[in-house]
């Protein structure tokens, strides 16, 4: 990295945004399904030069009946917009819960490949008794189950990218030669979960390796983010709470001997924009008066691992009944910045719905105090940059783009042009070479195992 | 299907041609990495009016010391594709031996939507220990397990993209409705191999369901095509050997309740074009003397069960020798159609070699002998179409585009337009409507499956 930090933006481009009801004010309802509603936001967030968007995931069908899940599957629809873009990253979210680490190694670097190196994986494990269901899963593992298996995916798919060095692919006309066997490693994995030989059937793509994201906000995720990843999605709606966060995984990060800015802290934001306060409020309230509130409560209580009839509107959080930790289907970062942000700012239950029921810090206000509060946490080191959520597409990343984005840039800490191509150069972030590209003791080993397979 | 029958042309654009060493032709020999390759490929094929590219696939590495191996992951290639053309099809291959179900539907059907209806997927069984130790798996199965998992495998993918009916997605801003979960099914499939809920986490795609190509030559595989294929890919080097076959599995599939023209036999075909006999002769003498001889002769026997020193240049196959049927690492359909060619036409394995050492039956002529041959074995009911192996990438695709297509088009066998947008239209196939579209009897069933994912 320069001398000079930069700020990192994302914007997540799922579904049709992050308002529960904000479908409801779209012309094209179903876009959904329609690469063009996809292609509009992908080409505006490169309009605004941000780092990347950002697809989440998810293996099972709910909430259908009132609004848009998750639908066309990330690494395919990321394939279709790298074709409609030319410098925004692309990432996508795929669980270690439910696929196969030769699979997925292969299929994100050959988006790695198609898109000259734009691409990130978001490793997340899932607990959910609906998505193993559709996996011939009886029982979902626990979370301790599921972070084992975790690491050892990550340690699997990182050496794949690996297996080919970046000379392997010689392509040497005269000589018949094509890829050079010696620098194409079988990786020999045998651990508890996965036995993998390798080597990957496709040369070491642009980035050397796709970016990692990692996106848990248990301390097994903090744990795996800390010793892999590239970058880290969390949800923090604090700026003490996100100060401390930053703090403590850049120390954890410098334990395991990486340098502190090889690993972006990237919280969640939501903003809702307008020219003016009452406009961006009345914006929100437009959209909220579409929402079906019994669904929205329902949801909320179920993230919180609490009965719906525990939540009263005008009353704070039933905190004593609000899980302590011994269950797993609920994700621990939401209930801490939840808990944190309720007793700090002492919220009633209809003022968190009304703040916004997910994971994500949101602000309501012109572009000038989100621009603001973007630039305090981010020289407060509360962050390195954010993961956007847009309230509806594509007018909330529009709005974005056009009014916010300009006044960081005039505060000189976001980008005026793309500098690099690859979204590790957006990030900041060094090639990596591949850890068998220097390996002279292992040379022998690789050469008996490739014997089997050349 | 209209009254008039149709011809129907694939062309494989794996790698970079059948020839082993085309690649040494090529300006950009480390072309299987680049988009800018296939882009050209896939768009000459749609200036023919093929009616889909197909890709096959491996997921172990072999072969890249002297040539280019499967590398970019089939659907992801085949999205990108999808970006750069508008007609042509687009066929994919993946294995029901190392992937999930709900994985695989998912993708195909995301790939379908953002090509418009366009997307196959050519199911196949892998034997390949190679593969199964990328995989965790110790031993490889064998065939009649593969077959057994393959079976259930197509089955519940059939099923996942059935599991919306095509007026599920209701997007009502009116009311709020978005979906009508009376209209999205559980699958509710409890087999030996897969357990699976459902439904799948998308809408309907375009073509109802993505065209399903069969490409086994076994028992088995022919089994499952004439059951539930669209389309079968298939090894023939005689026309009456492949009249036997096309008498046989049409006969299987109307056994099975369906309509004979609902079942393709795509047999290979693998044309080396000249302007004249000598030109076309010249074209492949020029590419052989780049071959590795000693790397074919060894691939050659390796597809035949047998050793290679049991090869001898100028005699005939050592018939006693090559695998009866008791192996499982081997393609049957290939030494079948081998050893019926070598014994028909009294072959050396020199002349074998310089056929072509691989399952597809070589012409090496002029576009018109090209197009009669064509033309002949169609009129025969030897074959509904071909799918086309190139020698080398993009010429040898050019040349039949550009020399045989406007043959076949003025013997009245071929189509000088699209006349649809979907594969399932080129193939003259209707599009299915979901299975649980009618299913009064089932829908307290589907109900109570449903309460428990919306």
């Amino acid at each position: 990295m320069s001398a000079a930090r930069t700020l990192h933006l994302n914007t997540n481009i799922t579904g049709t945004g992050r308002h529960p009801a904000g479908w409801r004010t779209l012309d094209n309802p179903k876009s959904i399904i329609d690469l063009g509603f996809f292609t509009t936001i992908a080409q505006i967030a490169e309009r605004g030069k941000l780092d990347a968007v950002f697809l989440s995931d998810a293996v099972a069908l709910r909430g259908h009946a009132h609004g848009p899940a998750q639908s066309l599957e990330p690494t395919v629809l990321l394939t279709a917009l790298a074709g409609v873009t030319r410098h925004v990253g692309l990432i996508g979210t795929a669980s270690t819960t439910f696929n196969d680490p030769f699979n997925l190694a292969r299929r994100f670097a050959s988006v790695d490949h198609l898109s000259a190196g734009r691409v990130a994986w978001n490793a997340v494990t899932t607990y959910d008794p609906e998505a193993a269901a559709n996996f011939s899963i009886a029982e979902s593992p626990d979370k301790q189950a599921r972070y084992a298996r975790a690491e050892e995916f990550v340690e699997v798919v990182l050496k794949l990218w690996d297996s080919w060095e970046d000379n392997a692919l010689i392509a040497d006309r005269a000589s018949g030669r094509y890829a050079d066997p010696a620098r194409v490693h079988a990786i020999a994995h045998a651990g508890r979960h996965f036995q993998v030989r390798g080597p990957l059937n496709l040369p070491r793509s642009p980035q050397g390796r796709p970016v990692l994201v990692q996106a848990g906000g248990s301390e097994a995720g903090v744990a795996l983010a800390a010793r892999h990843a590239d970058a880290v999605f969390t949800a923090q709606t604090t700026f003490e709470g996100a100060q401390d966060f930053y703090r403590d995984i850049k120390a954890r990060a410098v334990a395991h001997g990486r340098h502190p800015d090889h690993l972006l802290v990237l919280p969640g934001l939501y903003p809702v924009i307008g020219g003016t306060l009452a406009e961006a409020r009345r914006r929100k309230a437009d959209m909220d008066a579409l929402l079906d509130r019994g669904a929205e409560l329902a949801k909320f209580a179920g993230a919180l691992g609490i009965d719906a009839a525990a939540l009263q509107l005008d009353a704070p959080l039933p905190y004593d009944l609000i899980d302590k930790g011994d269950r797993t289907d609920v994700s621990r970062g939401f209930i801490r910045s939840t808990v944190l942000l309720a007793r700090g700012e002492n919220l009633t239950v209809r003022d968190l719905l009304d703040r916004n029921p997910g994971a994500h810090r949101m602000i309501v206000g012109t572009p000038e105090t989100i621009a603001d509060d973007i630039e305090r946490w981010f020289a407060g080191r509360a962050a390195d940059g954010f993961n956007l959520n847009a309230d509806v597409f594509p007018s909330g990343l529009a709005d974005f783009v056009d009014h916010v984005v300009p006044l960081l840039q005039r505060k000189g800490i976001f980008r005026r042009e793309y500098e690099g191509t690859t979204l590790r150069d957006h990030y900041g972030l060094a090639r990596p070479s591949s850890r068998y590209a220097d390996a002279a003791t292992s040379a022998v080993a690789d050469a008996d195992a490739l014997g089997a397979v050349s």
